[in-house]
């Protein structure tokens, strides 16, 4: 292996710069040449290629988003387009791909792979941390953070007037954020789609919640919740049963994606990059670097998917305890 | 003079915690006694008094929203609740009062005062900065970093992705907000209620940018805004209409209200906190301390609303140019 | 058990309030009272304590710092303060102790549990990262995001004017801050306790990170160091054999400590609090409750001091790489 | 007027990238070609010119630093450098120049132009508002919000012991920030240049906050301050006099000039930005473009240097009063 391409695809995360840097200044290291390819595959397919060096990715460990932006491509979904994209990669001479997304960029990989047999690695960018094979996503742990320090901002709105907020988090499939951030940011309830716990056991619960003595009260929801999928029929429901708060609805939406990374998403991302290049010298292809009880290890892509997401029973307790 | 009352009243705002602090200290300072109100006139009626002394108030200038609660009270409209309102001042001793709020707790002040004849000095505690007769209310400033803040994740996302936002602000009647801090997150539009841009020449003017070469744009739209009332709407609008972009929608809602004070916010807070009392004790009444080319002033209750909000030309020219 | 304690000792760390609230929650959820005990040991000895119930604990979640302050004491090195100490929690009807700390408080509790027989369970609060058993100590993440975004401020000047900066970052004995966020941060070169690199050496990489177009450098410092524990000495070191950089120090000191944690920390500590209380109930005692490989764990107090720290190899590596 | 060139020179300040944001889209506007000048006046005796578009500043007005760099020239300060920096802006064929600085930034001017007769307009960009003819200067709203929340961290540490900070901020000559910042974080005493505490008044008012009920202190130091200028003594001299408290020193340091800019910061060098090509295409030269009562105005560069600064008494009462 002498030249490797990287790109960025999917929704992006913060901490994706920082993983484009580590595989750069890798290829740098090892002495390979470094192509940047924009816009995901949708660049693979138009041969938006850029030289990338150590000193092209500087002063970026910092800045949320992708300097090499990403895209969703429907050509890439066809024979042809994937044909052109090889054929790109060939004629700039690229021996090996880095690819940083989701599940979804995994399986284009996959399919390309079993087309034209080209050694691809990829790197879990995501904030959903819905990727199965890594602990953690790039992206996720300042999503998090993002989210918590969000919901202060609510909480001090809430307290101030006994007001009870449901506030929306990213999360169609899993409840990931909403139960970490819910549990961080100290919210009373957490609604996530790997559970369903009733318009009635809510009301229910938040009018314990009142007679307990709380005076406002935070009720995290995630996107893909059952009952709160409509969040603002929900809040309605509340407010027909609940007449004792306020009721007021808050979707944080896109400003969950952006924001500059936390220490730990870039050090995560700097691992992961640099460890990808490593697979990809020792001859791993077809395969994502993750980390697993803090090493970074690698996984075929077939087993990414993460298919239906586990219920974390701790997690789950130790919300109930702490909003007692 | 020799005991004051303080109360929260309206929409909470950062910096309130700091004004009130200001005014208990500054009772500390003068020898006079201060007592807390809690849920602004609200728990006047209900006589919710807690006596306050400079340690009462430690620790919390940081602090969003108010410790002192505040609330929309019903009763105080009635002659009866603000009878009541008045016994209890009475009851407790109490000589003046200092309110904390937005035009709707001053207007409920002068009718008070028309009945009463109660010395009452206002400060401007609301992130909107529409009031009349301060250049800047309390939290305003915060509330404008806030937005920034938002705006900056935001715009990794869009960036990353080529993509066209629409971001709602806070600003029923007054375009304060999404004008300052639209020019402050580099906006390519601000829809602001004092202008009607129409939907035409906002779709013709972001068809402009994209040929002049952007690749993302955020359009921040006060929410009182004649073709942002109905942001979802509108965003369909721009998509029939401007098909280069993907046009997505976020409501930044409460968390402008949250959140730890600016420096800006603080001083202020603790300027007109200083201000309120002095006043009091040189006989002024039924007035509204407030800043005005940085110096500490005073206006009556009467000249606080600010009817129709007048459009900042320089500020508009300002956007339009460095949107270029 | 029917009634615990809780308090605080040693440095305090981000999360520790998030500690203390779980604990008091957890005990409420399984109907055991609650004491807050003030100052940590000292506290003991003075029998300074606060009743507890789940709402003293409220809004304290993202808050730094400890509610129930943290202290050294003196007093409990010696037997007649434990004595003192003991016959206060007997009185007080206490049934066993949760101390949130470092390795110097588990010290203590061993010694007072050879003395006095007294159920205790500790929970690593310190942002050194430098106690063993547990992979993260609650207030370590949140210390590297403030150590992170210090860095980034001064690379925005860094960059702006040519210059080298020394930072020096907390770590006595443990260089995991300053590798942490040193990849984090971006920083060229990172020196650390555990391994010594040299003055000569640190000149000569400066000198070839120069010569291969870096136009500034930021170098993260241990305070435990070798070569950096005198870092204004360094500077000068510096200066005198690396004439192309202007060369500045800054000690980024208390800041590390305080802040809103992170939701990491959040999150582990409300984890660790409710796992104290399980861990006391299950007849667990002489045991710190810490996390391992994502799994809330114990371990024996005498196995808690972490002797040498052990180099990281791996992070060494991704460093040097990253800074190529 | 059709070629404008743009330079930043002295300490750098958050929001000088929004100034030049500003003056190259200005230069789009009304159809003038703009050059940015790197390194200051060093960059004009080099000739190290660069070409700017509207495009070209794309994405930083959200940036800390000066992506045109900043530095101080010594070729400046003789007749032969300004007379090469002369030579090369005919050869470039520029007509006027933009310089963001501070006061040494501004005599630079003044000089260049007796020697050279060239249309030069001025900004204010330094965090240390010591410029005289506008009210607030670029960076310095940030560099308060820095210095507050730095400051807030600390607090949480120093509440939680019992302690006694001592931080030192910027202000060589000016106590501006110092003043502000410690009034918005809640500073007990403030230590400024332009008034002289002395050591023993300064020990004598701890003492009474002590004994008031105060359990944790901070102190903020301007660097320029007669007492504080040697912190470390300063603190030995409290550590023998008031053996009450356990003393520590923070000194902020360089992360004061970084950051991303407040809002105000951006809409400010947004104006301010503006306002120098409306200047200059009226005909303006050797002024500094500043806001003065929120209106933007221009002084000539003589009248910028602000000689002694003069105390705010207004302020000092104000901190008197709010730290009792």
């Amino acid at each position: 292996i002498k030249k490797i391409a990287v790109l960025t695809s999917g929704g992006d995360s913060p901490g994706m710069n920082a993983a484009i840097r580590a595989v750069v200044r890798s290829c740098t290291y090892h002495q390979l040449e470094c192509l940047g390819v924009y816009r995901g595959y949708q660049g693979l397919i138009e041969g938006d290629f850029v030289t990338l060096n150590a000193r092209s990715v500087k002063n970026i460990i910092n800045r949320g988003g992708t300097f090499l932006k990403s895209a969703r491509s429907k050509e890439f979904l066809s024979v042809e387009g994937r044909k052109r994209a090889f054929d790109n990669l060939k004629a700039e001479g690229i021996d090996a791909l880095v690819t940083i997304g989701g599940d979804g960029t995994f399986a284009g990989a996959v399919v390309f792979n079993e087309e034209h047999n080209f050694p691809i690695v990829g790197l879990p960018g995501t904030i959903d941390n819905d990727i199965n094979g890594t602990d953690f996503t790039i992206g996720y742990d300042t999503a998090l953070n993002t989210v918590v320090e969000a919901i202060d901002k609510i909480r001090d709105t809430a307290h101030s007037h006994n007001r009870l907020f449901l506030v929306e988090v990213m999360g169609r499939d899993a409840g990931d954020i909403a139960l970490n951030a819910g549990i961080g940011a100290g919210a009373e309830e957490i609604l996530i789609p790997e559970q369903n716990m009733g318009k009635d056991r809510l009301v229910a619960s938040l009018k314990r919640s009142k007679e307990a003595g709380k005076s406002s009260s935070i009720v995290v929801v995630a996107e893909g919740d059952q009952i709160g999928k409509n969040i603002f029929g929900l809040a309605d429901y509340i407010r027909e049963n609940l007449t004792e708060y306020e009721v007021k609805v808050t979707v944080l939406g896109h400003i969950q994606r952006g924001g500059a990374p936390s220490c730990y998403d870039r050090v995560l991302a700097s691992r992961l990059g640099v460890g990808a290049v490593d697979a990809l010298l020792k001859g791993e292809r077809d395969i994502m670097v993750g980390i697993v009880n803090n090493k970074v290890t690698s996984v075929p892509f077939t087993e990414t998917s993460k298919g239906e997401n586990e219920l974390d029973k701790e997690l789950i307790r130790v919300a109930d305890i702490t909003s007692v």
